[in-house]
């Protein structure tokens, strides 16, 4: 049983985040993730290298039989339904769009409405329309617009164009797609009925990364025999365990969060749910291991 | 006859607008209007006597039997239904209200729909609903969300609140007033739905102004004498006009504007269209002194 800590998951000083077990599963090269360097120019490899934690041996290239890896749910999830154990089925894919919706400016006393083309009239039905969207695709499909700017944004002036943000998630690749489609379809029927254009860009796709089985199975039977409440979830984030799982069965256990907030200085777990969770993960690597 | 250019008709470079015909009407005190000062801190006073204009007769205080006062519509309606003339009923009233909807601030990718408080969502169908309430007493309301600003404003975080303006025009005071009340309703209704909470505040009121009958039947009068095509229209915007009314019979003739288009360098009236304002004006003058 070995035990690993990566280097650099979050992100914050230097990105991308999951570096080290990106460069461990050969989705980043090593010289990249090593050149990779934070708003000071310093790289990874100088900074490990004056902390001493280079190390020697090699990054990736050696087989293991699976990786289990813990982490709170940073949801609301598992709180609200009073469990103890999420048995992670995988992580959702995410797809990124920008999009703008043109109307044309007018002075919001002389125009009347029926000679309006209003941006964020258009906008506003999209956002709605994107919500229902995701709530078709219940339970696990989420759709968020959390950007959206106004232009010329002014009281008195009818807007002219309006951007937003639309952020898709499901954790089968093929439902996602689909959403995708369907976002389309709403933005044009709606922009078309309101004589307003638009413009849609996808800006990032990120796949689906399913759990494996014998992983998840094992983490079911870890909870189940350690008398803990739990349920199979999907990972609304991304993890290490989503890189490691290109390369070897790959699990996850979620314990819950206070309010299921996270990266913030709110985020808490109680030691009672903390201590749940690792011994899931010994019962889990037992259980596996015995297979 | 008298002929009236009335000083600083636009406020834009002395706030608040249409100052002279406010000081003539009473609705400013000369001192007020005097005292107004641009933004290098030079007032009013001072620049009528550095160029000669300040005049020795006081301003109001004088008799007269009414006033008609010329104006591009800077709107579409006589451009779109080729009339050469508006007979102007009167300007709408405005009411200008800020709205902030609240709900909490959330992950993307890991708060399941029925787990969220978006207050974007919320804003939405409200936007959308001030759009129907408009609709909902066509012709002559107005409605309009120009400005709308999302916070947190990033991609993978469901908006925790939303602040937008709410610009309502009609040219009665009763139905202005019952729009408000509307309004309120669609805010109520929404934000309790949603589970989020609402705060609005009316910012500004500007009374409705309704023309003299007389004046407007003799404007309509002189239209058809003239043989020009003419229809009754509401003004959309603020004119020394509105502050006249307070104290005489008054009237407005609207000529048409290219594609609505005002306070824009695209601004444009045909010679014939202003030729044809002139000649009904005079007609309306004639028309009026014979009652």
């Amino acid at each position: 049983v070995e035990a690993v800590a990566w280097t650099n998951e979050e992100g914050a000083r230097f990105a991308p985040a999951m570096i080290a077990s990106g460069v461990f599963a050969g989705v980043f090269s090593e010289e990249y993730g090593l050149s990779r360097a934070d708003s000071d120019g310093k790289t990874i490899a100088e900074e490990l290298d004056r902390i001493g934690y280079k190390g020697g041996l090699p990054c990736g290239g050696r087989s293991f039989r699976a990786l289990f890896e813990a982490h709170i749910e940073q949801g609301p999830v598992l709180e609200a339904e009073n469990k103890t154990i999420g048995a992670v089925s995988g992580i959702q894919g995410i797809r990124w769009f920008e999009c703008t919706v043109s109307g044309s400016e007018s002075h919001a006393g002389t125009t009347p409405m029926p000679a309006r083309h209003d941006a964020l009239v258009g906008a506003a039905r999209i956002v709605d329309g994107i919500h229902t969207l995701a709530m078709s695709h219940a339970p696990d499909a989420v759709a968020t617009v959390g950007r959206l700017l106004v232009y010329p944004g002014s009281t008195n002036v009818v807007p002219g164009s309006v951007f937003f943000s639309v952020d898709l998630r499901h954790p089968d690749d093929g439902v996602l797609k689909e959403m995708a489609s369907e976002l389309e379809a709403i933005l044009n029927g709606i922009t078309a009925g309101l004589k307003l254009s638009h413009d849609l860009h996808e800006i990032w796709y990120s796949e689906p990364v399913p759990f494996d089985p014998s992983c998840i199975a094992s983490i079911r039977q870890a909870a189940e025999e350690g008398g803990y409440a739990y349920r199979d979830i999907v990972s609304g984030a991304g993890h290490d365990a989503g890189n490691i799982a290109k390369i070897a069965p790959t699990g996850m256990i979620f314990v819950p969060c206070a309010g299921g907030i996270s990266h913030n200085e709110a985020e808490s777990a109680t030691p009672e749910d903390l201590a749940a969770g690792c011994n899931v993960l010994l019962r889990a690597v037992l259980a596996h291991a015995s297979l």
